[in-house]
């Protein structure tokens, strides 16, 4: 069954034959292997390009920064599963990931939209940077829309990554345009929502990868990447020091069920 | 529920408060952010301990290695899956992660087991590696165990990516005593199964990664970290060059129905 | 850490104590196992509520209607990933899942709300439904939005599988307020898009659904259930007549690399 | 790529033309839609024929027993996903479904072929089932293997699941011979094991399954079809009332940082 107009498969990324593997135009065993950081490599699969030095230094410090954080949610959700299922680790990375969605994680890709629309707007209009955004969140009030990247649950101060990404974005002399955007935006926030959200590392990180080229499109793939090195490391300390089923039992030891009970049952109230 | 013997939560790999974030004993953002490299970070995640130069080459190179091969199996499903539901990239890298399984990729870990099991062994009774690995390897086959990481089904000769990594390794100055390990089974396996199978990458990569001191046990994890980066090339360039349902049309283009057809139906033949 | 305002557990599904478990209301021992059908018992569990006789009829139609459709992209992906990994039919069952989304399968979803607009418009405004599909439909098409649920690549005509479930609708008895409007939209879209699309499965479901009764925000789980039975057939079959490389081999068997060759790299034509 | 020996596609399932659609030698619209049951429709997907009423019985009353069991991990793994990645419900489904593996619901598969080992025993050496179910615990033991089946975290005495359910099979009229089976093996097993572990519901669900003629191979299916339906259920609850992260912050409410703290730097207790 056709779906889609396109019937033909073609990719610009790899082709090969039984001696030889070309990925992105380089010969994988002559060119690359042992030649670039696993780091650039990424940048080169996702971009068709290699990276200068300020987008090698500034794409591993962002990695580095959100890889892990602790037995947040998907770590949690992935240790569990491996916890059922010990024999798939893939499939409890698969759990993991599946985390990473507009909520957490993912709206490091919104952010970066958010940020690209105040730069369009700024330049359209030539204007300031503090009014491109006024009118960017404004609008985005207006419509019931929510702001990605700012806001903490845990860090009510800027979370700490935040000014140390922003602070090796500028050692490594990136233009700093989508930096001050984010920050324009954590000026003009107060004013419009009553509320003082600070910015948090999902916007910090389309702010310093957009400053140095990465595509808008592919944002999400990097806190994907980071958090797949995380669940790995937390899987392998899970074969060891099991926690899986202990973070089920402490989630659901207070639970209380509060449908109905059907005529002449009782349930203990001990549940263990 | 209680499941398991375990009902306290706890882990070596990261701890928080609302101004500071430790993980493997450093302090994220003085410590690590803009100090080590994503390749390092993912070796301190899973074994607690900074790697060596030694180390950290060879891991780079590994990941590299394994990241990318075209429109594999995992690779097609991924794109079918973003093609299908757009909106939830961390799906469509899911499902291909789910690929990283026993038959593809997850032979990394077995093929590590069987070098260790090979190792042992021949220290135990002392035994030249090519007398541990006949026995070992007879052993395997009269249980009717398949050998991993030896066989691949396009690259006939040598996969191309072994010897570069076994040269990386060289190099980067490692051990070298499961690369021997592993080309001590290639060595034997002819005389036992009759066959010509060569290394292929998934036994390649346990050969050097155990040089290196990298854990059996977080073997898998390397295929995995590197095809999560795979795969968002390729879902980017998806977004932008779509061929998810052009190969779904591709792979059953040509299928035939082998069931029955119910009395009074016929189906046309040609399938469009 | 505390993400949202909740950090107590309850859930209205069900409770237990070491002797008695309690689903929705109902001793699920002695009142539900064997004395109630899997489809009935699925409304239960969704709604709280056991179904009428009429729901019961169009949920059972309905998941017969939907769960299979031969190799489609996401049974495809599935079968690919089972033969990957052939341990975790688990994982192949959520690849396959993985693909229920935004434009396979999860519009029913989306033409459900549309259904619930249109009908909503109709009301407040005393509109014919066909008034208030125009309105509906051309708002959509300003904002340039896709009107889910018309048009299928294979059924150019009417898919069959929407005239058998309104039948089945209609013996069952339902009130057909939803199939009227999904057959108003029908109607108005030559007119508004200029292409004579029609009724697809996907806004099938919907209207037969909310006609009885249920609930709009668990839409998509019935194309999700109806597919996961439909999934694992199509698993127990690739374990013991495996076509999952087949598939992957002939979907990128023409495939080309439009990426550059790296200077002095030439690749074989056939590539097998 | 060429991996294994098929290269042509085909499957006995489902065909279809731009007007018909054919499933196992049925035509759908005609003969399947509103004409069988769900679960009769799984069971005709999974093995090509029709259940007899018998079978259909049993099926059904395995799918409710096994559908929803309250917040088990597996839950609480999808409602932190679809807290996280509200836009994705079906990978919120998915990362439930990847934790029905080895240790729990997927032991299902491996005590039916428990069962199926001790029931050709049986009838090859002329034993009694006791005997052979002896014979067969001994040999896992001294294999140290788990018996898959027995023992369960919450229902010390027998899962009221395990009764109700061989009561439906009783009136149903199955011939009872893997139920005695099961029965035998938890007969000898305190014997062996020391242990008093009685039949849990993955042991319940082979044996009343194959009584009535369900592949073993399909086995880990039905806990995996049945577990979609409680999981939807779930999904569409915590749409409306939410406490995907509550179950996450009580999980880790209580958690300890066990790893090194660099120096000068500590981390407050209170941890919310």
């Amino acid at each position: 069954m056709k779906i889609g107009k396109t019937t033909t498969v073609a990719s610009a990324i790899c082709g090969s034959d039984d001696e030889t593997i070309v990925v992105r135009g380089a010969d994988l065993c002559r060119d690359l292997i042992g030649k670039l950081s696993f780091t650039d490599y990424f940048w080169l699969l996702v971009t068709g390009e290699r990276p200068s030095a300020m987008a090698s230094r500034v794409l591993d410090a962002t990695l580095v920064a959100i890889a892990e954080h602790g037995l947040v949610p998907s770590v949690q959700a992935s240790r569990m599963t491996l916890a059922a299922a010990p024999d798939a680790i893939q499939g409890a990375v698969a759990a993991g990931i599946l985390g990473c969605g507009s909520v957490i994680l993912g709206s490091s890709e919104t952010a970066g939209r958010l940020f690209l629309r105040i730069d369009a707007l700024a330049r359209e209009k030539s204007l300031a940077l503090e009014g491109a955004a006024t009118e960017v969140v404004r609008e985005m009030r207006a419509l019931k829309q929510a702001i990605p990247g700012y806001g903490h649950p845990l860090h009510k101060a800027r979370d700490p990554r935040v000014a140390r990404l922003f602070a090796v974005a500028a050692e490594a002399g990136t233009p700093g345009q989508f930096i001050a955007i984010a920050e324009a935006v954590e000026k003009v926030l107060p004013g419009i929502t009553g509320r003082d959200l600070r910015l948090n590392v999902s916007a910090a990180i389309p702010a310093v990868m957009l400053d140095v080229g990465f595509p808008a499109e592919a944002l999400k793939g990097v806190p994907i990447l980071a958090r797949t090195a995380g669940l790995i490391g937390h899987l392998t300390e899970e074969l060891s020091a099991p926690i899986g089923f202990a973070l089920s039992y402490q989630a659901s030891r207070e639970q209380r069920y509060t449908g109905a009970l059907p005529p002449g049952v009782t349930l203990k109230t001990t549940k263990e």
